[in-house]
């Protein structure tokens, strides 16, 4: 006996449950199912078909005992992807899968409506499609219905509404800042937008909400954030966005004490709520520290291999490519004291990559029976070995590997093959979640190209007031109350406090070469807003893109996009951007001046 | 004896409580505030200040007995909005304040430090302040410090979030669609973006994110929401921002009764959690019978006043007036039979005023006594009046009001007058909510501009498969399956059930004049994205603007955005848009075109 229980709410009935929700509870219950055809079976004398939709999938059987012929017959004309509505009975699978939540029933149907047809999608819409890159982005529509895609997608949403969730219990607001600013020359390239209303004058599309949320401080809104889009018109970098999302913060009345505390404790919560994953405790660790250890201001401390400066071990050994440079860093490799000649050549090989541009590469193979065999057991014995092997942490069976060079080069080449060894080793660990936070970045960094210091973090970073002396002198000494949050290797984070005082800021401008009257130009609203009260403030910013992919295991954030950009910025689905007609431009009072090439 | 009970929160202690948060419990403890100076007033041997910041405001006691000679010489110093940090104890006030929750207490400083001074305001950052709009838009940094635009920002949050919690708790996803994507000439006219990377080709801003909710349905995602911006380079009527903010929804395998059941849940869960107002149900009326009863397709059904059209009773009765006319329509205002001759004229000249346009007024006094004064008793008699009585549903004490024309005109006017006179009588009452959907919306309407037909809702909406038939013979009769949500008058949101086949979509761009090449180009992705396993889908759009504005009571959505733009599409607080450097314009491949006047 078929009971209906057929919810009330789908008039039309489009369905009755989604294909993830029937269980053996609902035997004997006629159904209504609407999705899309995953796979058809025919054995001929029957035919399994997976119905799809978000929720799941459910088998439906159609068998020439139990089912009319005509919807035999209507079972066979049906293709991948065709949408279909069912009505049918839940019944008992024989053969149950216990690979789906659905796995125990199947649906015996009485009715089969075709929604819509289907005709070949481009690739398979399979875990592990048979697509390129390139055609998936042009039918990205369908790549959305593939699981890896849509539960990265719904995997965001999670996320997102987890900040909301946790800053709005904080009593954070979250404010709408506006879309079409003003364009100012610091920083990245904007994004302009013309006004037709205002003639010869431009929009421009925010890099960042940055000096309206420190207005809204000023206004005494106290804790702001916001989850919004921002944009950089840059040349695209692998796996960068012209237009990006920011989880955006600013505080009030706070030192970096209290923001790093706020926001370890949203990062700790959206680990432990969405990874199931305790931190105890975010390591910070100054820049120069991070600079020293790992030679990155953003290192993956899920494993160690930390840098040991050896020069007063190293040189003085009549070893002259030691003894001729400014820095020589060691690690220790865990594991590694058996690599083959083959092996080491490969690694030698590695480094001199212009990616990563060092000279050379010395080793030290701390062996197992306590021993040291190096490639320069000609220069140093194995009591200077086992004091490299003492500051660089080895245990037996360890590699030792050296590399020597100018200091910020060799730190940087040395950072390389420290990720390169992890990699291979298998030590980063997506499960595995390591944050830290960076602090006391420079305020300033030196441009070769336009021959100035430029703002490491922005103009609107408070120097260290203990730094302030050196600003004249040694400008590039100056520490900044900044901050990253650094998340298995990646920049998830960064903020600062704020100047909020007319006359510091306008110093900041005079160091980064503006003339009063560009600054006031472009900056005067938020120097003037300084002058009637404006509290001590600070924030930060996570880039939720960024985020979501850690969080989610993987690195390319283009995969925890619904429907993102190629590297020339375009959208190769709608085929975007696009001229526009002659009278669009008449409008704007534009024209076109295209070079001839 | 003061208990130091300091939150180790604050590092450096800005503050261990807000200024709305200590009550008499907190007698006796040391405690640190920080905020703006509201007011002070000094009377010599005593000086209080009121501090603020969002949470409230806490009274600061500084007297010659209590307080070192150096505190009470720094109070003298203080302005009004400077920014300073109070330690001292809690204290229990001598003269209790009822109106605020602090006002048990008060502190007594034995420190005060300024953190930033504050010039002379613009303007009185009072509840009701003196300054002007205009000076207040500029300065709107300090116009956020007033409560009632506080207020507003922070119901606007909360709104949000609730809408983002009931959204998701129904398993919908909010999911980001692209700011930079196509222009397209169909609707409303786009603001564009010059790409660099695509020289002479743009971007344009979303008017709304249309197209891409309907890939996600295609792509399965089956239940889509997003909170976004939009765009519309449209000269602004009053109270019309440039980029607005859209409540954006999608469903599929939905038809027109599941998105109107979800969507007035979502509303009335809105009403009950945010305005403590429970709605039963939201009543549901065809377009058609709007304009009959109402003159309006967003008729506010607080109060009654519904049209009766009257011709069979009114004409023929050699009132020429009448005789000559399409559409008479009466409606009856309660209990205004009273009107002054004074009165009733002033009724005349409000309709004739051009902004309603209409030729005259004929009323009908239905006195307390059963009896009828008419401005047409020379063409009426009581029995006659009676009945336009029981045609409007007058009582005794009510003032039937009457005008004629063509039907659309006669219709819009009395529109207008049955607003005017709720208004007068103070029927709109905004701590009410009267919601209301109107379906069956035309598909098309005709343009006189243009001479053809546009899309009523927008090329994607689906007409009624009933009226199909006329789209070739009578296009105006078509009716879609559209839908607007109206609450108190206001449209504050509107869908429809898209057109989901190829032959369709391509049928509609036909009938809207598009050549099968330009519907091509500019649609072709979402025509061919149908071919491959579209589901039927359906959805709706809310303004929140004005959605928040209605909830909190008000009609200005301006008074609801953080940094609005005026009429010309200018933030005056920053002034933008504004003028780009040469270089940025060669970058773009463009050059000026401007207009000599």
């Amino acid at each position: 006996m078929i009971s209906l229980n057929l919810q009330q709410k789908f008039t039309k009935m489009y369905r009755s449950h989604t294909n993830g929700e029937l269980r053996i509870a609902h035997k004997g219950q006629e159904v209504v199912l609407s999705g899309w055809v995953q796979k058809i079976r025919n054995k001929g004398f029957m035919i399994w078909i997976d119905l799809r939709d978000r929720y799941g999938i459910t088998q439906i059987i159609i068998d020439e005992d139990r089912c009319d012929k005509a919807i035999i017959d209507q079972a066979k004309d049906l293709g991948r992807e065709f949408v279909i509505q069912v009505t049918g009975e839940v019944i008992e699978r024989v053969a149950k899968n216990n690979k789906i939540p659905t796995g125990d029933i199947e649906i015996l149907p009485s009715k089969i409506t075709v929604l819509n047809a289907s005709v070949t999608p481009p690739f398979t819409i399979e875990d592990k499609t048979d697509g390129g890159e390139d055609i998936r982005m042009k039918y990205r529509y369908l790549d959305i219905r593939r699981n890896p895609v849509k539960n990265n997608l719904i995997f965001r949403h999670k996320v997102a509404m987890e900040v909301r969730k946790y800053l709005s219990d904080q009593e954070f607001i979250e404010i709408e800042t506006p879309y079409l600013i003003k364009s100012t020359p610091e920083g990245a390239r904007d994004f302009v937008v013309p006004s037709r209303m205002n003639q010869g004058q431009f929009y421009a599309l925010p890099q960042s909400p940055q000096t309206f949320k420190q207005l809204l401080m000023i206004g005494g809104m106290d804790k702001y954030f916001q989850i919004v889009k921002c944009f950089r018109d840059e040349d695209l970098r692998a796996d960068r966005q012209p237009e990006f999302t920011q989880i955006d913060c600013e505080m009030a009345f706070v030192d970096q004490d209290d923001i790093l505390n706020v926001f370890e404790g949203m990062t700790r919560h959206l680990l432990k709520t969405l990874k199931n994953v305790d931190v105890a405790e975010f390591p910070r660790m100054t820049y120069a520290d991070a600079m020293k250890k790992y030679g990155n201001d953003k290192p993956d401390i899920r494993f160690g291999m930390e840098f040991a400066e050896i020069n007063d071990i190293a040189q003085g050994k009549d070893f002259g490519v030691f003894d001729s440079q400014e820095m020589v860093i060691g690690i220790a490799v865990p594991g590694c004291s058996e690599y083959s000649r083959k092996q080491t050549d490969k690694l030698i090989k590695w480094v001199k990559r212009p990616q990563v541009g060092a000279s050379g590469l010395i080793f030290a193979k701390y062996l197992a029976d306590g021993t040291f065999k190096s490639s320069v057991d000609k220069f140093f014995n194995q009591d200077d070995l086992q004091k490299w092997a003492d500051a660089t942490g080895a245990k037996p069976g360890d590699l030792i590997l050296v590399m020597c060079g100018d200091t910020d080069k060799v730190r940087s080449q040395m950072s390389a093959l420290r990720m390169e060894m992890a990699e291979t080793l298998g030590l980063r660990n997506p499960k595995e979640f390591a944050p830290l936070w960076v602090v006391d970045f420079p305020l300033l960094e030196w441009d070769e190209d336009s021959k100035r210091y430029h703002a490491m973090h922005h103009p609107f970073t408070s120097p260290k007031p203990e730094d302030m002396h050196l600003l004249d002198t040694d400008p590039g000494k100056v520490r900044a109350n900044a901050y990253d949050l650094v998340l298995n290797g990646n920049e998830i984070g960064g903020g600062s406090i704020r100047i909020f005082d007319k006359d510091t800021q306008a110093l900041m401008f005079d160091h980064l070469g503006f003339t009063p009257e560009d600054a006031q130009e472009q900056f005067g609203f938020l120097m003037n807003a300084f002058t009637y009260g404006a509290p001590p403030h600070g924030g930060l910013a996570f880039g939720l893109d960024r985020l979501v992919a850690i969080l989610g295991g993987q690195e390319t954030i283009r995969d925890f996009i619904a429907f993102p950009k190629n590297n020339s910025g375009r959208d190769v689905m709608i085929d975007a951007p696009s001229a526009i007609a002659g009278d669009q431009l008449d409008e704007l009072a534009l024209k076109l001046n295209l070079k001839t090439t």
